[in-house]
């Protein structure tokens, strides 16, 4: 190796360019031709699938149920909520045509205008509303969970690959209720899901909270959000779940009978994740010889790379090789088998060998005459550092696999909850504060920032001018105490995180 | 029951209108306030669901990877091939703008328009074509095979609910090659892989063939298909399967280095089935009492309807269903649990029967006292005749139920062979054809014609406008013996199947 690292640059002389060489080398995803849309490639379609299916199971047990909506909203349905509309007006795809015309010269005019222009679903509350309305009769048929995988549209001036792109894949989860109550413990027990999925399949660790007025949802009473802090100390909204109370209710006519029969405006919620989950995947647990992945998100758990110096040995290697494989395929990792592979490909040991650090493959084990015939194999777990390697036993490779797995999930979720700890500081001087978020855009500073807070949406525009930073949440821990606002002295019992986002 | 069956019309009666009513009181999906674009419930998504998960599983056994593409593709990029524009020209829905202005009325207008309009991908071709031309480097990448999920749009202007609609979910694979013959043999590899899914999993019988030029994938070079025939002896194209030669992959640029170290360019395949197939479906099973549910896809297998006449007697009743549900669900049915539930609804137990004959729950079990106290429990599958009831001791039930379920399966199978079978004709008098197809489009008539062919497609375009019928296919089953045209004289060993079609 030439180069120290596998990414150049690195993480401390250049966040932003160290994640995007981070997905590119790792064959995470890639920019398209179309403008702000990205191609997920198979690695990184990979993780979403695995992400899709654990959320998946776990809504099922709550008792939600999938169903597909259209990806087309007609533009009158905009208008029916205010604040909605005013949220999303800046960055709807419209469909205003349904046909192609050839002009003269060979090229391409839409033709046909549409009598009404379509927008392309940035969210779909409003048309899945439509259909409540038809669908929500009696208190009977509440409460009503529906979720759709679907992709979404939110048109974007400066995209970046997972973590703001024109068009992203998502869930959506809607559910209508007869009581407040019902409704906002839903919207809550959603946020739960989440952070504890989040957790448990990514290792990343979040801080729970509501929004403040100027971050809610369009349309909203209440907006909750789960804060991750990347490895630039910066935030990332890892997904949203809104208390939406009467508001959509109303715009598409919700209502039921109750039992004392009379009709009733239902309370109705929506909460969603995103493929940004990815770049947050990324940016918490990758370093700088590429990405580090989860092993419960993994296709691949354990890569076997074959070290072949003379042609007549390859037989012999490549059916060992095959065999442990096998043993290794046999075990059961939640749920699901232990994921080994054989890299037969026609490539230098050492060049597979980076491959698979790039991308991120939990184990990486090197097989060659030596390893074979001294009964020694050359183990390495893709954490902290690639250079550690460790020679087991194929016995003890085996009865360990399992447990090495859950150690790597381990020490990721430790790094990460370590990072977010050290990192979040409680702030009583404004001075302090100010110097805390002084830090250049590409430089790693900063943090998340607790203090109390009597403001208003206005003040805190005038912070995000002033500083780049924004409340991220008002959290859920650490509320109740007295205390003075940092900005206006004002005595408050709330808390709030400021931080530069994402 | 006041009507003799619980769908009206019967499919006798008027098919078209029989589906409607199949489809609504299945509670499958419906028509929503987009022009064109359906909303899939959640009874007709677990359908989906269970569709894509087995296929997937096929796909991948192939070596097939999932990744995502771009929702949007460039204007100028339908400009590169010819005969794939011209087919796709007149579905395009076309995004002109990417933001939303609100006029001084309150009303939403369309604003900022796009540089370079972009079209809601009909399929994509185009696009994930200019993908490979970047992945597709040596000869090392070859085979590549790209499978993804997700919905398109072909502005359709007299929809029917999963059979045409403007928007449906499909998946779509792509596959790129060194030679032709490895091109070839992949896209009839996916089609025999279709048309075995079909019949395993939905109980679908098909006739697989060649698509005649007129009917053939615009830019393809051969598309196979796979048609079935519906109860009303009507012919649906379930999936096909495109050898797409070098069409695309020059119009992308798709090259390669050989190992003999020249630029070559590569081969092309695509292949997709859709949403439709659940169409299909409900044609060929659905009776007059709804739809019949082919094990294998649907997400309940067996409902056990309590019957309780007295408040006294219901704890016991409903223990009694809880634990024969419990007993039920830990029997492995083709790798999942038999999914079996009890409807605890508050409805009469004629009414939760009704329900869920029309939703074709596979086996519907009543319990009420005198079941228990009998020992006898009244089991009917939903097969062709809902009256069918049979008294079975518990254990009886339970040893039986996952052969009762692949009864279910083998009796769909073998009606719509029959179905097909007995409807497929030879003709060779042009009067007789021309009589075979003369019912009118609400009655039940006509069915497969086959017969030699040796016309053109100017010919085949007069029979279409003359007898509303087209060729399905070119057979792979019954070439090869000489004969004359059917409407020619000219000798030829070709032999088609025209029928009316979905």
């Amino acid at each position: 190796m030439a180069k120290k690292t596998a990414i150049v640059p690195t993480r401390e002389e250049n966040f932003p360019l160290w994640y995007q060489e981070v997905v590119k080398l790792a064959e995470l995803a890639e920019n398209s031709p179309v403008r702000g849309c990205m191609v997920i490639k198979p690695w990184g379609f990979s993780i979403w699938e695995h992400l899709q299916r654990n959320l998946d199971k776990r809504f099922k047990a709550y008792g939600v149920e999938n169903a597909y909506f259209p990806l087309f909203i007609p533009l009158s349905y905009f208008e029916k909520e205010a604040k909605h509309v005013e949220g999303f007006a800046t960055e709807c795809a419209v469909v205003t045509h349904h046909r192609l015309e050839k002009q003269k010269d060979g090229s391409l005019i839409p033709a046909s205008p549409l009598e009404e222009p379509l927008v392309v679903r940035p969210t779909s509350e409003m048309i899945i509303g439509e259909m409540f309305s038809k669908w929500v009769q009696s208190y009977r048929d509440l409460p009503m969970r529906i979720n759709q995988w679907a992709n979404v549209v939110r048109w974007e001036m400066r995209p970046r690959i997972f973590l703001r792109t024109s068009e992203f894949l998502w869930q959506e989860g809607h559910t209508v209720h007869a009581t407040a109550q019902e409704a906002e413990e839903e919207s809550l027990k959603m946020l739960n899901c989440y952070a504890e999925f989040a957790e448990d399949q990514l290792a990343l660790p979040a801080i729970k909270g509501e929004k403040s007025e100027n971050e809610r949802f369009p349309g909203a009473d209440k907006t909750f959000t789960f804060e991750m802090m990347m490895q630039d100390k910066k935030a990332l909204q890892s997904g949203t779940s809104h208390f939406l109370g009467q508001n959509f209710a109303k715009a598409a006519g919700i209502t039921y009978l109750s039992k004392e029969g009379k009709q009733e405006l239902a309370w109705t919620t929506s909460w969603g994740t995103t493929t940004r989950l990815i770049g947050a995947m990324i940016m918490t647990h990758a370093d700088d010889d590429g990405l580090i992945m989860p092993p419960k998100v993994a296709a691949k758990h354990v890569v076997i790379v074959p070290i072949i110096h003379k042609q007549e040995t390859e037989e012999k290697i490549l059916t060992y090789c095959d065999e442990l494989a096998k043993k290794l395929s046999a075990l059961d990792y939640h749920g699901r088998q232990v994921e080994a592979f054989v890299d037969k490909r026609d490539l230098r040991g050492g060049e597979k060998n980076w491959n698979w650090i790039k991308k991120g493959v939990p184990i990486r084990i090197e097989v060659g005459m030596r390893e074979i015939e001294e009964g020694k194999l050359c183990v390495s777990l893709r954490t902290a550092d690639h250079k550690e390697k460790r020679f087991l036993s194929e016995k003890e490779l085996v009865d360990g696999v399992v447990s090495d797995l859950d150690q790597i999930h381990a020490t990721l979720l430790t790094r990460a909850k370590t990072l977010l700890d050290e990192n979040t500081r409680f702030f009583k001087d404004r001075n302090k504060f100010a110097k805390f978020f002084s830090g250049n855009e590409e430089q790693i500073s900063g943090g998340f920032a607790q203090c109390f807070w009597a403001g208003d949406p206005e003040l805190e525009d005038k912070i995000k001018k002033d500083l780049n930073v924004t409340i991220r949440c008002i959290p859920f821990e650490g509320q109740g105490e007295m205390g003075k606002c940092l900005f206006t002295a004002k005595e408050t019992t709330t808390q709030v995180i400021f931080a530069k986002s994402y």
